[in-house]
Formats: structure tokens, sequence, C-alpha cells
């Protein structure tokens, strides 16, 4: 992390790490929703999917609106994240039981994203960057949208199928 | 990772993954304490570490009620989001631009800790284990509140001061 001297330069820096993030999760999150046995959490991965593809558009109009280069940085905590789901896709199992281990990691995913948007889409509103912001503030909500429906699966039927296998 | 056969597979190395993240916590947030310049949110900081104390034994509570031996799963992501506040502590700026960083970096700590709280006590209530999801529920809670209390400092004077630097 190079010196930080301005509110600008932390924001440059988290716009960068979650632009890193994102694009580590675009090689996940395909492999991840075919490996899920149930179609509505299937579809709805996918869907996550085409949405992370626009996250992506939307930081590179970020680093626009804000006279940057795109640029990347290194985001471990994502490769950690990433990492732990890998460890879930390489397992034996399948059904449910696999579902509701993807999900657990797929909150991991979503709550990183969440407290990261929501940083960055407050430090945009504090520079007064109101443009920026709006389009920071309509992945937060898109992450937290996601985030909720993952639940809403879980308790509507995968955590009991999964609790039968 | 060993082969997940039962939702109770899951759940102990979910529990484990957990017990590693708090006590890589217990390490670093009193050092987060210590560097922040704002008395609120230092004060904030060391209660949420006395707090942290508090979620370790409950996590040993939640071993002993499963009938099982306290066990930590190295959490890679933890260890990735704490590098991440590293960076920010090693930086030679002080006062509220390191303020503002740190509460982003706490936060991504409070939303993981979200995210596998939430996924816990789920899989604690399907498996009828409803003290045990009491205990945890408890800890989500709070690690809720800590995040709520994060983003009110930031609202509140730290955000408009570091952008005065």
């Amino acid at each position: 992390m190079k010196a930080m001297k301005s509110m600008k330069d932390l924001f440059m820096h988290e716009l960068g790490d979650l632009y890193h993030a994102e694009n580590q999760l675009l090689k996940t999150l395909p492999r991840i929703s075919e490996r899920v046995s149930s179609e509505e959490l299937k579809s709805a991965l996918k869907e996550h999917t085409e949405e992370t593809k626009e996250h992506v558009h939307r930081l590179e109009e970020c680093f626009k609106q804000m006279g940057e280069k795109t640029s990347a940085h290194e985001c471990q905590a994502m490769q950690g994240i990433i990492a732990e789901a890998e460890e879930i896709l390489a397992q034996e199992e399948d059904g449910e039981l696999i579902d509701a281990a993807l999900i657990g990691a797929a909150q991991k995913v979503e709550h990183y994203e969440i407290a990261g948007y929501g940083t960055v889409t407050e430090w945009a509103k504090t520079m007064g960057q109101n443009e920026v912001a709006r389009i920071l503030g309509q992945t937060l909500s898109e992450e937290e949208k996601a985030d909720g429906l993952l639940t809403k699966l879980a308790r509507g039927g995968i955590n009991q199928g999964a609790i039968k296998q």
C-alpha cells in the first residue's frame, strides 16, 4: 500500500481492492453455480454472476469519473474467502449439504462486498462525488439483496434438505 | 478441510473457523484501538475487544454443548482482512484519515463475522440445537451492533475530519 495522504488516496485504494475482488469472484461464481444442486440456488447464483459483471463495469466508470486509470490492488481478504469456497468445491459430497456450505461461503463474499461498498459509498458522499456515490450505492444495494436471497433459500428448504443427508 | 458428510461436520468446521478468526482478532483489535485518534472510536474498539474475549468463551461453550473438543481451523479470510488492516496500521499519517481507514477495515472484520455467525446460528437451529443457536445469536447481534456503531462514528464526524487532512 502506498502512502495514504488524503481521503481520495484511501478511496482509490479501496476501489482498486474491490475491482480485484470482483474480478476474482467472476472466475469462481460460475464454478459455484455449476456445482450446486438446487435449481433455485443455481439460478440465483447465475443472476448474481451477471450482476457481478455489471459491478466490474461500474467500478471502471467510477475510476473514470474520478479522473484516474483503472487499477487493481490485490485483495487478500477475497483470496482467503475464495480459498475457503474452493475447499468446499473440492468435497466429494453432493446435494443440499454442499449447497448449504456454498451458501455460507457465498454470504461471506457478499458481506465482504457490503462492507467495502458501504465504506466507499460513504467516502464518495463525503468528497461530494454524488454521481460516484450513486453508482456505488446501486451495487451495495444489489449485494445486500443477493445476501438476503441466499438467507431465504437456506431457510426455505436447503438447510432442511442438508440435515437429511 | 476433512470430508464433510453431515451438517454437524459443516457446523463444527465453521465453529473452528470462527474460533481461529476471533483469536486472531484478539491480537489485532487492541493495536487498532491504540492507533486511532478519536476518543469515541477508541472507546468503542476497546469495548468490542472485551466483547470479543466473551465471543471466544461462547464458542468454547458451543464446542462443549456439541460434545466436541475445542478445535481451531485456520481462517484464511480473516488473515487476509487483518493483513489489510496491518497495511493501514503501518501508514505514517495520523488522525481522522487513519481513523476512517481503520473503521473501513474493522467493518470488514464485523461483516465477515456477521456472515459466519449468521450461518452457524441457522445451522444450529436446523439441527435443533436451540441453546447453541441462542448463544451464537447473541454474538451475532453484538457484531451487528458493533458494525452499526462504526457506521455512526464514521458519519458522525470522522469522515468529515478525514477529508480536511
